[in-house]
């Protein structure tokens, strides 16, 4: 058994494996649903990949070119095969993070999607948050240090200047499979101090940990999960608006990025 | 948008495409947990692959060997890199089907593992159970058609002669991150009609599904769910004998498969 942590050593490997004083050069930016990727097919005038890197059969997506001397990946899991549906979740974003970390080995992860705020927290509709740090609140595992594997807290990449640069809150996130809350979910979401859920943030920092590649969370609020509309209901109002909202930030975002190293962010 | 389904077209194609008129080769036998791997390790007198196949750096580890004739391939996700558990759950058991199919390329998948059962559903502490189907309990996305991509219901691959050969149990298997059950999970569990329930199989269903490649599902039951002990204190009095038990099941399945086509089994 190897010596126990405190879950956060790797990340920190990780970062500091990256810290090379050369600017960025490849970008992976992963999005789990497709009315949230298409702005920014556009936007960067990204070509589909004829010719994909990953396995025959698969649906998963890579939408390519470069912008301002960026090579940019557009990776999007695509419709599930039986029932055709954005492949949304922790499984399916895993499994395409960790194909293309293989395929186009990236300086660089950018997790963007939408998510549920709480204006308790001071989330409102079309917020845009860069997570400070990303947790689970679906795993829970009653046995010493399995709960902890189990929250699977990571800190993510740490961007002050872009942050200060953009405008963009900074708030914690909190990751399930569930697109709503049951009662030992948001038990779970108090206990990680989370203005944001998504369905697949912590899933892309374990697989970016894993393989010792920087990322960051960019999400934009669809739905207040402690307000009074039904979740689903607010979530599909919204998320044209907010997902182009989105497309704007990420577009500052690689802007931003371009030319700088990754300590620069 | 594809053409909508009933959720098992990939799978009946997965399992057609196999139908082939030639033995059983090459098996991945995927097991989440080291102790719930080392009997089959000993009995099969696997070695553990010091040039594996995976990424460097991964935690993953393959144990191989020929056993009548079948290349056998042991793969369990190893140590989580921070905290020194065993990488259980769905994201790490997708990570290693993925990556395992890809570079074993196996005509048959064999997720082993513990389980929790249902004494409702009749399932008693060591039964060894061959699951007839998989779904989801923890992906709640009350949306439609998205309800039914959470569920994730997937068939398994038939084995109507192995079951009466070896005097397996059959039933429905439910798979969530969670070891204890929520209300929520209880409900989702019931609809699911499940007599086990486990932390990987429905992951590593939805991963062979995906790469077209025929999987089975043999679960032991550590823990009466719907019983009096607490779920975490039961499943680690137990692990150790039920474990043994679930290997020596396993070493009998390999003795069955053996020089066996796949519509055989």
């Amino acid at each position: 058994m190897a010596p126990l942590g405190d879950g956060l050593d790797t990340a920190e490997e990780a970062i500091a494996g990256h810290l090379v004083k050369r600017p960025i050069s490849t970008v992976v930016i992963i999005i789990a649903m497709q009315t949230e990727a298409l702005p920014l097919v556009d936007k960067f005038q990204l070509v589909e990949d004829s010719d994909s890197p990953f396995p025959k059969g698969v649906p998963w997506v890579r939408y390519y070119g470069t912008y301002k001397e960026l090579n940019i990946n557009l990776i999007w899991p695509g419709k599930d095969l039986g029932l055709g549906v954005d492949s949304v979740g922790t499984i399916s974003v895993s499994l395409v993070t960790y194909a293309s970390i293989c395929a186009l080995q990236p300086d660089l992860i950018i997790n963007a999607g939408t998510c549920g705020g709480f204006k308790a927290k001071g989330a409102g509709i079309s917020d845009v948050f860069v997570a400070s740090e990303v947790a689970f609140h679906d795993r829970r595992i009653p046995i010493p240090v399995f709960d902890m594997y189990g929250v699977g807290l990571r800190p993510t990449f740490p961007t002050p200047n872009l942050l200060k640069e953009i405008n963009l809150k900074a708030g914690k996130l909190s990751t399930g499979d569930s697109l709503d809350m049951s009662p030992q979910d948001e038990a779970s979401i108090i206990a990680n101090d989370a203005t944001v859920k998504d369905m697949e943030g912590a899933a892309v920092a374990y697989v970016a940990d894993l393989l010792k590649v920087p990322a960051i969370f960019v999400k934009a609020v669809t739905d207040i999960v402690d307000g009074e509309k039904p979740t689903a209901e607010e979530f599909l109002q919204n998320l044209a608006t907010v997902t182009s909202t989105l497309g704007q930030s990420i577009a500052q975002i690689i802007d931003f990025i371009s030319g700088k190293c990754l300590p620069e962010l």
